[in-house]
């Protein structure tokens, strides 16, 4: 992958070192870990670069330095961080192309997906900057006649942001954004398959003029070690991490001892339901691209695709035929290519083991369901499946990959029961002409989010994130803020 | 302390069973646990009610039928659940002066304190029948043409509570209020040394109408079992506990395993400044009611008194002269007395040691100091030390106690120092008349509320929480009913 | 009608002379009016009182001691204003009946439509109570490092407010709670038809304990001279007017002088349509109250029944067969009558000049159509004419009667553009089943309120108010308050 | 002053024509008027240029475009409106230097006070381009089960903007900005004596991209008859005025006949206090700040000064002092220059006839007192009169020049009685160090924005505007883009 490199416009962006107190470091034993293009994965042009893996002792410093740099940045305006945030969206902006090919590179999504990525993690810098002068307290009326109440909104502290390789640029900026906009200071730990995005975005934070320890980006594969660090450190008052609902439950525990804040955005398990009042072509588009941005490895892509009865045949036709005619698997940095590889061994072995467990339970491949060696070692056919029925693995755990498994449903009630159970509660998807349903549904889907007649609902302006087990605080919106900062209560006496 | 039982106007409070079904029943194995006076501990008179001891069987069957009466209560109009919480509110204040007995004889705070308890207690089913017809969603503007996105706020499902001793009925019903405003259904374990206020109000939410099983009051011994069953429970999506920072922890430990959402009020080591240029009066009025409101038995108590060094000689003369032409110990039932006794042995230990050992390091008192077995076996002095300096328990810990520990100060940028020099951060007051101290000082003091010129904070309007390892959440305002909501964004395409 | 009056429960609710400063007075020359009952227009039963009509020289008095009362009131607590607020609510709803009858008696409305309208006024006491608690001021940052920005809500001030005869209650109380809430004072003009349910409302006032001259209430018949009069007193801050667009025209124009703020809640011109995809049977019960409430005679009734083309006559049919099976006329104390009179000559008039207009121009009388001098002077049929088309004078003129004029459509184009095509915008309804209607139909139709699939739309939670020539300002809902208060800005530098 | 247009950097800016549907364009009767330079006035040199003078034909026919183009553009995403106002807040910017001297040339005032004014306009494009994303609507619960009500936001239609020569930049650009932000289209109409800066924020307008017809912005000498025409114009639902409390009396009256919803920004009459326990130095650089900025040509200058008897004379002095050290009256273009000329004839005179009254009353001169035709026709010298009593012109009218009245004022009573003393009430300013006068002056002061302890109080994030007969309705902050949107009550049934 080292030819690519070659090809970017600006090459500062290519970073391999941590970027700590403004500057690029080492780690403390001068480790690295390798970075691999999954799409080559096997081959000889997987290397991508070999990347610093910092350990607790460059995390405790990097904590302590970014405490000594809160005590400044919690004072500066809002309009101060607002127009360093404004020039962080531009530096992203200028730099999509290359920024999406990093992504590419690493994380082995299509180029168009990368890029919209880009779009969509610069967006929150732009949203962020103009939530900032925002923050507003509460004048508030006491009964003691002349006391007043001040209800003051103040940032945290030093937040910890630990984040996933599906997107290896906007889970980072979602949560940056926001703790920035409020006055913290931030350590991020990115994924270890990924972070040489994480590290392009530090060299815009740099360029972009952020006093030195407001940011610290640290990339290192030592990630059980140092989640637990960041959980456990006395001068973090608040973790936000996005991942497995797995390894929340461990995160949340090792919070414990020092009960930080936590924001978690977790596993999903998303439903798309196709009533049988609803647009069929529509909910074919909507279930295509829910199910399989990014070949079905983010949290809210469908998971299980209900279909009413009255027409299950016919969308499970159609579906099938929107998929034969688009899909090109492949590198994704070939413009032509609308899907790549998965990003692992074990994201792989998941995604056959789901469709081989249906099959041997009597669902019927409508498309694809093979492993594709011949393309590359982790690429897998995007795959529709009919006749899934509850009791299936793929109905009750995340697949997390290109399977579509299509489900017949007849009434309402039977489908909020099938639809609601399970233990996460993310996103969700239901087509209907129904004004009824609108709200009826909406309201008894047990979700976080949730698109109606639309299979793509993520933006700076949604409120995201989950119920249940897929975890609790909000990104992005106006309530992103509101994750980094407390509420102080003056009563102003007379 | 039977005969005062019989001086109830309403005789139908005294209840000594769970709530449970809208019924009163024995626990699964019949045990019981008895409740004593505090203000008679060891004397004959000490007995009041032996309480059933609800098991983890009876625990489990609640959070179940908890569970089902949801799937209703949730689709109730918030003007419905408004209308019974203003119900109750009026029922509490029919019955204010029996309910502020009962306080007195399980908590042992005089019936002032018990009585403003009450009124502070029922202002919480009034401030929440008002929020919940105000509960309102969002409609944001998508950047995609002709898409709308909606925010709607929904229960979050059964709810947890699990409250302490030190109000026995107002740390149910701020919690209660806001979960039953937003549509909720709970189950509640009151403190064992004080049962009976929390059952006595279960038999008001009885005479109020609540539908069965919205509410469960399940009095238990049992804490420790208890409180690790509801943390672990699936079906309880929100637990809400006031207490101890040792406890909550370890309740956010358990909480991990089904990722439950948090609401934590822990406890608070809250300063008490007064800058040079206070006025003094005003300032010893208000250091008297921050620090020896029930015998400095509340987590917002003042516990370490910054006293300028200018004015240090005045206040500490004031101030003593103030406690000593006040204070009166003794049964909480008598109107003259002004404090009655603590609550338990550990907590007067406690007392003692705090006392001693700033003794031993060099303070001086002023007044009191001494253990009152004259008057009951847990009953001590209000006390005033002087000389009290950072290095002593008394700085350090919560001493939960009626002792005020007077330490000197100079510059403003020393005081911040040793205020903020915690784990923890629930309250905090300082007198002063200058504009400028009211926005620097309350911006660096690292507490949740705050006193400017007074002693007194707590109202329904007020957010209440703290910050650091003081928990998270806040309590009562427009903030508190949050708590017990999710927000669910819906994307309606086009 | 005396003979009535002999049946109330609590005689002291039947006042006759003004409510000012905690007494009940004479005007200034002693003169009356008399108020009749619109049923028995013309019989010997019509009288019901002479009621004393105030003079300029007791509004000015009014008004100077309001402004006295005001630089008090001003200061109270919001939750001492909100006791005396939720003090009112219950007392309106202890004497319920009475006031219903009152109403029923100066209105001519039927008894259940009465009732009704004494909960919706009362109501707005329950609202309102609940609001001013909640008045929340803004601490806004500032681009100067150190300044802070405080917005406050302060009251506007002295209060004036003139309502109509259609709502004799209802319309008093949604300004009024309004207002006391925001803790203005307030000097209260009722219409000259209906001023005994404003006096009764006086007494309740008095009973409720509100402090002198906090409210005045002046009932007059020299509506001009007293309009005028208030709109140019410089002690008034404030005017909120309910009534036709014509006066709100004028008294906008008499403001100019004191740039007076103004709240107008002027005419209407609602459309109702019903959309081919609509629940026919739904859609006629709703035209059939949204049309038919008091006879036609609310400012939110229905006037353009707009019906598409392929379920024209189906509605058409269902409608009339839905009013011959349910209406009768009469006098509205008759529990058996469900529409009264009109309330005077010249409405009646309108309603048979519509009437006979449409006819000559090639409308068809399906139902009703006459003047029924046999009941009663006022009386007119409940009618219901199809073939309506634009250019007949009830298309273009709100009929504020009892006539359902069905208007044929075809696309969704024509019938917005038929909807809108007029100068005034107060309430709509519009009836169908599909999603995309709701938001496009709801943002397209010029109106300030909107009942989709439903024909009644009042309730104290609701923003109610109209656009266009319908006036400005919201009453009832979060926004009713504003239109009492200001915002100050206060800039603290550093 | 031609020769100085010829070193613009951006000679495009330099317009004469009216802006019309993109295009520019000749009024229709081929009229021009004439812009001078105020601080050459009656030399050779004044001329700058000569500007179309658009007619009543013209405005009528940019009206209705405007209400075309508003059907689109009503429409629009709100991300789209805030990028096109966010690009025309960047060309202000980048235009700041010359977009100052045109300022300085056709208003008059001094360089660094015309750039000040550019960023300040320039920020309400950023400001409400961050505010458009932000339109929420509500929802709300409806006390009937399964109803919901959506409260929508939506633009208002066609707004028309009057503004006064004293900001020719930022008075339009606070209104624009905010309406724009709202979805509307908009005609303004400047000031005859400052047109060019209005063009050349035209010509900015059309290259940031503007669909035609959005906005119009139309110069025109022939003041009276437009602001009647738009005023009256059916198809303009909104104006917004900034100018003298007379002339808003006119146009409120004016705009009666179509119910026109308004803003009204009109006269003050600020108070600027000083009591006795301020910090005297910051107290005199605020009061210059407050008083001299503009020449006092601003309508939130000090016009009162209120001095406490116990620091008048040291205050007098000081201030006289500052004013002598710092002054240095001449041409704005001049960098050392600090004041610049009055902008007119009239203004003049008035400086003189109060300064002159208050000398024949009894108050002294302390520095300054003359017409400096010496400088130029009309320059004033910077005036400081002390011995200043109510009574005199110079403390009951606006004088809207650089006269500072000291007056002295002895109890905290005294000095709200006469600071409230006047019909008006923009502003104020007061310097205490005191926290209960920080609340109990600033809740006293009748007035809609205050400054305590700064003179300086306006930007994007403050509310502003003012209470009595200084107008209504708040531009900037978040209350500013509400005057432009009315709310829509949609209540959905079930």
């Amino acid at each position: 992958s080292k030819e690519v490199l070659s090809t970017f416009n600006n090459k500062s962006l290519l970073k391999s070192k941590a970027y700590y107190n403004g500057k690029w470091i080492e780690s403390s034993d001068n480790r690295t870990f390798r970075v691999n293009n999954p799409a080559l994965a096997g081959s000889d042009g997987e290397f991508i670069a070999d990347i610093t893996s910092t350990t607790s002792t460059d995390f405790n410093t990097a904590i302590e330095s970014s405490y000594v740099a809160f005590q400044q940045f919690k004072k500066t305006s809002p309009r101060y961080r607002s127009d360093l945030l404004y020039k962080l969206y531009q530096l992203m902006i200028e730099n999509q192309q290359d920024l999406a090919k990093l992504i590419v590179l690493e994380n082995g999504k299509a180029y168009a997906d990368a890029l919209g990525e880009i779009k969509y993690a610069a967006s929150f810098f732009q949203w962020f900057s103009e939530e900032a002068p925002r923050i507003t307290g509460d004048i508030i009326h006491s009964v003691v006649p002349g006391n007043r109440i001040l209800a003051l909104k103040q940032p945290i502290g030093v937040c910890g942001i630990l984040t996933p390789w599906n997107f290896p640029a906007a889970m980072i900026t979602r949560k940056l954004a926001a703790a920035i906009a409020a006055g913290c200071t931030v350590v991020v730990k990115p994924a270890s398959e990924t972070p040489l995005s994480a590290l392009a975005l530090a060299y815009l934070i740099d360029q972009a003029g952020f006093p030195a320890d407001v940011i610290n980006i640290l990339p290192t594969d030592r990630t059980e070690e140092i989640g637990k660090l960041v959980c456990e450190h006395p001068l973090i008052k608040k973790v936000s991490f996005t991942g497995s609902t797995r390894v929340g439950k461990i995160l949340m525990s090792q919070s414990a001892s020092t009960l930080k804040k936590l924001s978690l955005e977790l596993g999903g398990n998303a439903p798309f339901i196709v009533f049988g009042d609803a647009d069929i072509d529509k909910a074919v588009e909507g279930a295509y691209a829910a199910k399989f941005r990014a070949s079905g490895q983010t949290c809210i892509c469908a998971n299980r695709l209900y279909i009413h009865e009255s027409i299950y045949d016919e969308f499970a036709d159609k579906f099938t035929k929107k998929v034969k005619a688009t899909v090109k698997l492949g590198n994704g940095l070939d413009p032509t290519v609308t899907h790549g590889p998965l990003i692992h061994e074990r994201s792989l072995t998941k995604v056959i083991e789901h469709v081989e467990d249906a099959v041997s339970k009597g669902a019927t491949i409508l498309e694809g369901g093979k492993h594709r060696e011949d393309i590359g070692e982790f690429f897998h056919d995007l795959t529709v499946l009919r006749d899934v029925v509850p009791g299936m693995k793929i109905t009750q755990e995340e697949t997390f990959g290109p399977v579509a498994a299509l489900i017949k449903f007849g009434s309402d009630e039977e489908l909020l029961n099938l639809a609601n159970d399970t233990e996460v509660g993310l996103a969700g998807y239901f087509y209907s002409q129904d004004i009824n349903r609108l709200f009826k549904i909406s309201e008894e889907l047990d979700v976080g989010m949730l698109g109606v007649n639309t299979g793509m609902i993520s933006e700076a302006a949604l409120p995201f994130g989950g119920i249940k087990e897929s975890g609790f605080g909000r990104e992005g919106s106006k309530f992103g803020i509101e994750d980094y900062m407390i509420i102080k209560s003056v009563v102003v006496g007379n």
